[in-house]
């Protein structure tokens, strides 16, 4: 017999808080009890069916005035029950990945009516967050108590609730017990190594997870290069052939190791059950708008917004958008390096202090400029990816990645491009390469034995975890440094690895004491990352041999014709492109084990639709006979 | 209630003669009477449960001696079986795609149980096939009567009986009535759009109507390129500006008209069900062997090879024979080339009558040689494709087809680079550009009134069509002659067109009157030809870049440095490149119609999945229930 929602009601049971809710000050008392309202009502009613209270102080009471906090949780049926509507994937008892369902919960392993683990805490804060996005307005023409707070039919209320500034913020709690063991195995001792990757996961989601995992990877992934990279620096060695070998070694290692990660990637995600879960049948993103009807797929009521207009907006607005930035942005580098150009030949000419101060102008005000336009185009390209309307989180974030990755991408690089491929000014390069603008963290020393009440003050003013686009955008760009001109600077991929040893501690560290919690979001790869870095691999292909090709020890073999070099490079580096592209397609995405495991649970679904079908026609003939019967009668 | 094999005990159907079987003249009795048993045997004792009659001659006695001639037929019942057991899609009533099962029959279009025209004539010929070659050896040592041929548990015993010159032939009847209608509507009037792909698909099978719904699709597709063509001809354009936008019109237009056929590719298999025919789950082909096992996937007992071995001899054996082969074909070509140039000195010396005869012998040895290399390749590399010992046909199929691919890539264009980028002989290249063979076909006139014997005598006498490599072959060369050097030879595509519009035709009138019936092979895309294709366009960017760089008006445009022009020719070219990548990337490879359909089935079948589960759970739950019951009492 399958547990519906309403079974739930008889069910008392004990408060684990899981989320915060913090209101703004001068919300009415009207507001706060129909937000509780809503929250507490069934499900069949249009509510969460969560568990909803304000925070007491230590005195046990309720916080007045000053601190507008309230706690919610949830029944464990009721996070089981939102476990199904999610579609998380568990080990069942015979070792496959199945989608977990109240009904068979005791056929998944480590489940026991008695035993609280089954979820993790992360879990349970994501079906709590899930929960609380998708209450949507029913009747409502705007928020009670808050007029100008207007809502239609099918509008996500929490979101309404931010935008209007009635709800300030909402956040997951962190466990110090958790916190504590995890920090004791992670980042405490140094050791790379031993990242306990599952247990990140089971704390912080997948998607952290997933970054510290590709972090790991890629820095273990990078120290073949760096001790091939080291006796060129030491030695000088700047033959031709050693050139060609450390250059060629470099292009097809990075295609291999991007291709291997994509594997172990698939591993790691079908271990956590991410890999199978279907987030396209979800409900869609709270900032989804459009009419309401019903889902062709799913057969749920739900926002329908045609993709045709979505695809004009990409491609009529966002796209020329996007173009139009990154001409200007190139018509500012060139403006910087005229500037720098005048300053020079000022101080060339006329060579005073101030004129030497007058040097360092153009690369302040290029510097100031470029960050200013980062910061409005990173802001346009939110609120084009948002007006875009994608159904799904994951297409919302790889187009929002994708613009940024684009504009960060020519910013950093295209004056490395220039000094290389146009002023030819190797010394130059190899200068502008190591820069690089660490951010410094400051840890806030979290108190183990605060209470609860002096715990949630303190994370309410930790600063928001912004997603690991900027640690994704770290590793992208030292990526470029290390492959994209590897030849002039063989001491890149050293430097990467010494600096991302570090990295993975203060990473740690920023999620575990710096920031709040963030709510854990399920995903089964990097995403859009994966083509960035694949991208980037191709690229430097190009770069590589141009670079070789330019080197006054390979220009010193052809000396009589320039044309032969050229045209020997360029064969060279067609070759190496098709060699990516054969690898890159011989290397199955999946492990083999993987496919099986992925191949059988699509066998057994269509036996099981077959099943169904098959028990569907028979109902109805039955009924048909029982019908007939009856006229006989 | 699941109608089971056994069910069919009690049937008695008339018999519809689908397939002949062709026994040797000297088989015994004892095999023949083996033989047949095996074949009506019913499926639970290791038949195939199908109905076999001899061949009557018009005086309705058992042909004697000289004609050893069986026909296998089915009962309706036991054909829909095997539908359901080959997985079969069709249209249900509510218009969406399912697989067919007898036990929900009633719910699919067009079905009525006295409705003979729910499963084309080529889908049961398939089902007949199948069960014939998936009839296996059961206890038998040998097969009775011909101790030579020995068997094992497992072995397909139609392909031991084949190897061992028992069974000399299989093939399916045509129906005479049904391919006067097809004729009718397809090559007898000259109108290409109107060939009717469904009727084709109907009576020859998926592979085939894809293979005429592809020429068709290209031949269209290649109209611009002709008509854009021809001015450049006609008015002998030679512009370097001109030029260039002709060869990147091709490049881009090659690259959509690839993706586009991929979307309506897909259009079609949908339609046809063969898109969602999980085809790897299906029993694996005759040629598979390995150890009896259990799949992994399926769960149903069938040999087992496992996949290192495969991958080992793909790699360790066949990849190196394959550059052997490459390699040596190359050097023949260069011998070729060398032999040319030495006939060309004797004749230039001593002009006689017998030098000029001499001119002709290296290209005639060249084309002899090479004709004889191609058959021998093509028998090795038939062998080490079965060698390899795939499980999948299409497998099988992909890695041949491969193989023999790049071989005749070789051979047919290598002469054809060399002459352009190191003879750079562009009016030698214009000469040889056209040479092609074109195979004569000799219609065989099937006599419409000739009795049902005298048609089997006729068909069983054609010839056998060899599957549609080599059409797709002449396609694929055709492409290259188009795209590869199209700037040296605008007239290409506009003689592709003339061609194929003749070529419909006189492959039309092949299928229908010239070869025995072919077995229908469902199919859900053209395969490995589609990566052919494409590769093949990329290629014609490196060369159309290449030629155009080298042109002699081009040229004249950079009079002082040669290095820029190529400089410049390269970073077109990546550009190109790299705009063709996006536009493979940003064109979806399935129409949103389609892919809304397959996100709705996988969607359905997750949900019956879990329903399952459900029922299990509850019912082993009952089940110790029941026991507790019993302990109790």
């Amino acid at each position: 017999m399958k547990v519906t929602l309403s079974a739930l009601d008889t069910y008392e049971t004990s408060f684990t808080p899981l989320v915060v809710i913090e209101l703004a000050q001068d919300v009415k008392e009207e507001t706060k009890e129909w937000l509780r309202n809503r929250i507490v009502a069934k499900k069949k009613d249009g509510g969460a069916q969560l568990l909803f209270r304000p925070l007491l102080n230590k005195h046990e009471k309720e916080t007045l005035g000053n601190d507008n906090l309230y706690l919610v949780g949830a029944s464990r049926v009721r996070l089981l029950l939102g476990a199904e509507a999610l579609g998380l994937v568990k080990e069942s008892t015979d070792g496959t990945m199945r989608a977990f369902t109240h009904g068979t919960r005791h056929s998944f392993r480590g489940f026991h009516d008695d035993n609280d683990d089954f979820l993790t805490m992360a879990e349970c804060q994501f079906i709590v967050k899930h929960e609380l996005e998708n209450l949507r307005a029913r009747d409502e023409q705007m928020i009670p108590g808050c007029p100008q707070a207007k809502l239609y039919p099918g509008k996500s209320l929490l979101r309404r609730l931010l935008t209007s500034g009635v709800v300030l913020q909402v956040f997951p709690l962190h466990d110090h017990e958790a916190l504590k063991k995890l920090e004791d195995s992670w980042y405490t001792r140094f050791s790379l190594r031993c990242q306990p990757i599952d247990r990140i996961r089971g704390y912080f989601g997948e998607t952290i997870a997933l970054y510290f995992g590709f972090l790991e990877y890629f820095t273990l992934a990078l120290i073949p290069m760096a001790v091939i990279g080291l006796p060129y620096y030491l030695f000088v060695w700047e033959d031709y052939d050693k050139y060609v070998i450390f250059a060629s070694f470099n292009l097809i290692w990075s295609t291999v190791i991007l291709e291997v990660w994509k594997r172990g990637c698939a591993d790691m995600t079908y271990r956590w059950g991410t890999l199978l879960m279907k987030r396209q049948f979800e409900e869609p993103r709270p900032g989804f708008h459009g009419t309401l009807g019903i889902n062709p797929v799913t057969g749920r009521e739900e926002p329908l917004y045609p993709s045709y207009k979505r695809q004009l907006r990409i491609y009529l607005v966002s796209l020329p958008f996007v173009c139009l930035c990154l001409y200007l942005s190139l018509y500012i580098m060139m403006i910087y390096f005229d500037l720098e150009d005048w300053a020079l030949g000022v101080h060339d000419e006329s060579g005073t202090e101030w004129t030497s101060v007058l040097l360092y102008v153009p690369s302040i005000l290029y510097a100031i400029v470029i960050e200013v336009m980062n910061r409005l185009y990173r802001y346009a390209a939110e609120f084009l990816t948002a007006w875009e309307n994608h159904r799904l989180e994951s297409a919302y974030q790889n187009h929002l990645i994708l613009k940024v990755l684009v504009f960060n991408f020519l910013n950093c690089f295209a004056s490395l491009f220039y000094i290389a491929f146009v002023l030819k000014d190797m010394k130059l390069l190899g200068q502008k390469h190591s820069v690089k603008v660490k951010r410094k963290v400051q840890a806030l020393k979290v108190n183990i034995d605060a209470t609860f009440y002096e715990q949630v003050i303190l994370e309410k003013e930790m600063g928001t975890y912004l997603g690991t686009f900027d640690d994704y955008l770290e590793l992208f760009l030292q990526f470029g440094y290390v492959s994209l001109f590897s030849c002039v600077y063989p001491l890149a991929a050293a430097f990467a690895v010494i600096n991302n040893f570090t990295e993975v501690n203060s990473d740690a560290l920023k999620m575990c004491r710096v920031f709040k919690r963030p709510f854990s979001e399920p995903s089964s790869s990097i995403g859009v990352w994966q083509l960035a870095f694949e991208t980037m691999s191709v690229i430097s292909v190009v770069t590589n041999c141009a670079l070789i090709g330019m080197s006054p020890q390979v220009n010193a073999v052809f000396p009589e014709s320039k044309t032969d070099l050229v045209l020997i490079v360029v064969a060279v580096e067609h070759a190496i492109l098709a060699l990516k592209f054969i690898l890159a397609f011989a290397i199955p995405d999946k492990p083999r084990h993987i496919q099986m495991k992925l191949a059988r649970l699509e066998f057994e679904s269509l036996e099981a639709l077959k099943q169904q079908q098959m028990q569907l026609t028979a109902e109805s003939l039955k009924e048909e006979l029982r019908k007939g019967g009856k006229e006989m009668a």
